[in-house]
This record gives C-alpha cells, sequence and structure tokens, in this order.
C-alpha cells in the first residue's frame, strides 16, 4: 500500500477540523455559544414530523421540492431560485466548490462565521481574509479591490451583531465580478434584509436557516435564494437526497406557523437589548447588534482593562458556573470580546448576576 | 459581472446531476425501484425520534459520537473507526474528495451504484469503469492491473446482487496500492460480509446504510469503518453537522432494535427466492442475488427474445399498472434487464401477476 499521506489529496494534508462550539450532552447548562433558540418547536413542527415517522422507510424527494415551493412562496420567488441544503453548511460548503477552489479567488471580510475558510481550504483554495474598518464597518473599496471570484458576507454579521446598510451590500452587488454570498442565518432578527437585491443582481446569493429564528438548529435545514443559473449549478453538485423526510417536513411546518416565531424573535430582540443595555452600564464594549447574540468586551472593576486575559477570566469565570458563552482568544480583533447567544429572560438574569459577582471579583494573585 | 460560465469551475462545466429512481409521491404505487424495504419503521425507532423533537433547538453532537460508539459496539471495532454520514453517499462523496480528484486514478469495476462516476466527477477526477467479467465476476486482475488510487467494488453488487467471493475481495485488498472501497449498503441480506478484511488491512474502507436492511432510507444515515488514520481524513472535510439530531437517534434505536430487522431481512430473503423461482420458470435470465433486489432479463412468449426492447416494454407495462422497476437502458450489459426490489409477498404477487399477463400479450403491431 501506498503511504496515507501520498493517497491523500495535496491540498488536504495538514488540514484541521472546523472546530464547532462545544454541545455539550448533560443537563443543567445555560448555552449561550451557539446562538440557538432557546425554545423548543410548536406543536405544528413537532405534529408534521411524527407524521412522517411511519414513512421514512421511503426515500425523500430528492429535490426537496415541496419545501422548495414554500420558500419561494414564502419570499415571493420562483422554485428555480431557491436550493436546500443539510443546514446552510450544506450550502456554502456547495458554493466554495462550485466557484471556490485553487483558480479562483475567495474572499471574506473578517472576522465572520469561521466555516468559510474551512470549506474554501476543503475545496483546494486559500481564502483572503480583508479585515472589518472601525466598529464593524464594511470596507466595500477594499473588497471591490480584491477582485473576488466569490466574496462571503455575514450580514447580520457574526461575531459583532452589526448588519451593515443595504447600500454598501449593493455597492458590493454592483462592483464585484464575482459571486457575493450574503449569508443572513441571522437576518429574521434584524431591521431589514438584502432580498431585494436579488431581483437587481444576477451575482447575488443569499443564504438562510432554520437553525437561528426558527430554532431547528437539530434537524439541518438551511437554504440559499440566487438566479436559477446559480441554482442549477450548485443542483448538479449536491448529494442527491441531501436533506431528509423530517427535515423537510419539519421546515415546510415551521414556515407555515410562521407567526408563532413572530413572537419569540420579539421576545429575543427585547431581551437582547436589555442585556446590552446592562452591559454598556457595567462600562463594557458592546456593538449594536441585529442578531440573537452580543459581542461583549468585558471589563472588571478591579483593573477596568479589556483585553484577552479579561475575557478569557470572565469566559472561565462563566463555564465555572456552568454557563457556556463563545471566545474567539486567537485574533486581537475578536480576543477581548466574549460572544454571547440571546436566551431567555430567565437564563439571561442569571448570565448577569454571575457577571455582576465575576466583576467585582477580587483579581486572583 | 464575469460570465457564469467562466466562474463556475473547470471541471464543473457540462457536469449533470446524478438522477435517482422515481420517488412519486402520490399513493397507490407499488415501489419496486430504489431497493427500499417495504416495513414502516418499528415502534422503538419511531419513539426515539418522537422523543429527541422537543430537543430541536439545540445544535446535534456535531462527531454523532453516541452512533459512533453504538455502531462500533455492534461491529466490535474501535469508535475511532467509524464515521457516520447524510447516508452512505455523504461518506462515498467525502471518500472521492480525499482521495480522488484529477490527480489520482479513480476505478469502479462496472456497472455499479452509479453515484461513484458521479462523485468522481465533482471532485474534479474521471473514473475508470472496468466491465465484469461473465456473469458479473469480479475482473480482479484487471482492477489490480489498474493501478488504482482509489477503488470502488459495491458488494454485494448492485445492480446484479451478486456477492463476490471473500477471497477475491482480499486478493484486491492485498494487492491493490490505493484505497479499497467495498460498499456493503446490502450486505445484511447477504450470507457474508467482508468486515474481517478490516482487520488485515489499513486500506480497506466498508461503507454501511440505514437505508435498505434498517428501513430507513428517508433518514438519511451511512457510515463507514476503516482504520483510524482514513477515519480522521474524512472527518477534516465533512460537514460539521452533518446528521441531524433526528437521525442519530433513530439510528441508535435501530442498532438497539436489531432482532426486529432480523426477521424483516429473512421474509426479504424468503420472497426474493420465491420470485427469482418464478421468475426462472419464465425462462428469464435471472443472477443469483444476495441482496434485496433481482436483476432480471425479461422474455415474453410471443418472441423469446432478451433485450434493450423487451426490458422496455415489460417497464413500461409495470409502469402503466402502477408498479415501479428500475432500467438502465444507455448500456448493452444492463439494457436487457431491469432490477426489481423486493416488497412486501403481497407485492411481489401482483407484480408477479402483472408479469404474467405481460408475457403471454401478443406483441404490438
Amino acid at each position: 500500500m501506498k503511504p496515507l499521506s501520498e493517497l491523500v489529496r495535496q491540498h488536504l494534508r495538514g488540514l484541521h477540523p472546523y472546530i464547532p462550539g462545544d454541545q455539550p450532552d448533560d443537563a443543567g447548562w445555560i448555552k449561550l455559544n451557539t446562538n440557538e433558540l432557546p425554545y423548543s418547536p410548536p406543536a405544528e413542527v413537532s405534529e408534521a414530523i411524527t407524521a412522517e415517522i411511519e414513512k421514512l422507510q421511503r426515500y425523500p424527494n430528492p429535490r426537496s421540492q415541496s419545501l422548495r415551493d414554500a420558500v419561494a412562496g414564502f419570499h415571493g420567488l420562483s422554485p428555480q431560485q431557491v436550493i436546500i441544503g443539510n443546514g446552510s453548511d450544506d450550502v456554502l460548503n456547495l458554493l466554495a466548490r462550485a466557484f471556490g477552489g485553487k483558480e479562483h479567488n475567495t474572499v471574506e471580510s473578517f472576522p465572520s462565521y469561521s466555516l468559510y475558510p474551512v470549506v474554501t481550504a476543503i475545496a483546494g483554495g486559500k481564502i483572503q481574509s480583508i479585515p472589518f474598518g472601525d466598529d464593524f464597518s464594511l470596507p466595500v473599496q477594499k473588497l471591490l479591490d480584491s477582485a473576488a471570484d466569490l466574496l462571503f458576507i455575514t450580514c447580520p454579521n457574526a461575531p459583532s451583531g452589526v448588519r451593515f446598510p443595504l447600500e454598501a451590500l449593493r455597492a458590493l452587488a454592483a462592483g464585484n465580478q464575482g459571486i457575493l454570498v450574503i449569508d443572513e442565518a441571522y437576518a429574521e432578527f434584524a431591521d431589514d434584509t438584502a432580498l431585494s437585491l436579488l431581483d437587481e443582481f444576477s451575482n447575488t446569493v443569499i443564504t438562510r436557516t432554520f437553525s437561528k429564528a426558527y430554532g431547528l438548529a437539530g434537524l439541518r435545514v438551511g437554504y440559499a435564494l440566487a438566479a436559477a443559473e446559480i441554482i442549477r449549478i450548485l443542483d448538479c453538485i449536491r448529494d442527491s437526497y441531501n436533506v431528509n423526510r423530517l427535515s423537510q417536513a419539519g421546515a415546510i411546518a415551521a414556515l407555515k406557523a410562521h407567526s408563532i416565531y413572530g413572537s419569540h424573535i420579539l421576545e429575543i430582540r427585547q431581551t437582547r437589548e436589555w442585556v446590552r443595555s446592562s452591559l454598556l452600564e457595567f462600562g463594557w464594549k458592546v456593538y449594536p447588534s441585529e442578531a440573537n447574540f452580543l459581542f461583549a468586551a468585558p471589563v472588571r472593576d478591579a483593573d477596568g482593562e479589556m483585553g484577552l486575559a479579561t475575557a478569557t477570566s470572565l469566559f472561565n469565570w462563566l463555564l465555572d458556573h456552568k454557563i457556556l458563552v463563545r471566545h474567539f482568544p486567537k485574533h486581537p480583533l475578536t480576543a477581548p470580546f466574549l460572544r454571547i447567544s440571546i436566551g431567555t429572560k430567565s437564563e439571561m438574569e442569571t448570565f448577569i448576576n454571575e457577571v455582576r459577582k465575576w466583576k467585582t471579583n477580587e483579581l486572583p494573585v
């Protein structure tokens, strides 16, 4: 046998897997680390899934056609403009495979969803990461200068929660010569979306997910909206049965039960603003968020400093008290911050109480 | 904007999607075209899935760890030797992405599962298809001479149903310098498996699925068994949450309820042999099958000829009577045959009755 290091494709040698946020299996955690909704699915979704179980011996509809129709109807688009993925990660992966790779120029604004460099590398390419301007403003001219064949923008941005003005996105769509992917995983929590750009620009792809506002992260359903020609290419390379029966049925039911999610979203937005004002009162830096999380740099009474050490100290304090948040310590732009998902009002009160205890705590010797 | 034909990666231009068997949504069909089990899931599986629904707002375990542990325990392997896929198609796709591509030599015995050329092409490679010998014997020497870096063998074979002797597979594993993938999608219906080769050869990968013998095609769960070093590479390139919560829970429950499937499998095997002897009595050519389908070349009383026209005639007759089987008309090796999945005894009696009507029917003028 040839050595495995020779059999594995060259661009994959030395690759490391994407590390998702912790998913503890045991109960008792307040989980504010992966931007999940804190509510179980409504009865309509639960019933639609349960009704489908007796048909599980049959393959699903390979194109998820009824779900495409439902998504298209929901957004006022044609079903030819919709592809369904096994989570929006599946769709992002297909985009990297179709339009990325060694021969193309893949670009992201940085920091954004940390999956983009991973799917780019797996497709054999190397991503160019263009840092945001002050306070997470979109560096439009630098992004245009990058001459991207494939450009990933998360809007509202993760990890900051900041939404970019539609005019900035329109300038990117108009000026960019390649595919512009606007990852709207959090758009349902925001004041505006970029959906209107689909009518204007044939190079724009918008991705959405049922994992966040629809509270179905465990079901793995996402989708992309784009011109029919782009969708056709993605269809050529997706797994033929990429979305299972239960996921198709559950997502259709979630779309139909849309009004229920409206009240969830309102509650999350209100809680988010309450948490934000509490943290601002503590003297923290907190970006204005249009997502279901906050990106916040803590300070402690004893030293009043922001930075990696302070963020790490709070992260560990919370961990010791069974509260999980997310920390991206490796980059100076993100190291002073914690990303805090918005849970229920009660969970966030517990969180604020723990923060209060930590912040008045003496520094360790 | 650059033209889309320029933005899409070169090796994907002109690609066409894999065409799976028809999945009619309306009731009333006898569906013998995609090798599904004709039984709904047992209560144990149904209950495990239902219990998981209330946790759907949470991401699944990204590694499907409990399911890996269960599969490993079931086969007496270590969890490091197991990866779970969104169907075995996901795993086959990962194998093509990891070890195939333009720079590597990908080989299959032909005809086999028609997905291999598709995933090879999407990964940028071109598959070399080495035809089977007479009566679907495995062309071991020709396969070894092909110097495959990545070699796909379906055993029991689809579409023929023929199982290859373990000695022939051992010779391939021992002599091949690259990765040998033995796709055992139908192994639970067979008299023997190649699992023992995993202990002997570090280049051998065995893929399995819950879609066939476990009757969970609609749930999309499959897995690969291999040396830990191979699994680690596949883990680097899979989607981070590739298997959803309901699929993980359902598959674990299915493994636990294994004895129920034993009686299903027995019933399918008995029905298969009854259908086969009926077709042999009609004078057809029918390969001995160790899967849940038969590959059979029909003849009609009026002309007694096998061939594309005869198979097409029966295929359409059955279609007119709401019985779906599979026909691969494009290649001379497969054109005279129909692939007939084994349904319930009652469904197969209806099938045999329709065949009887067709075969004594006058030829169309």
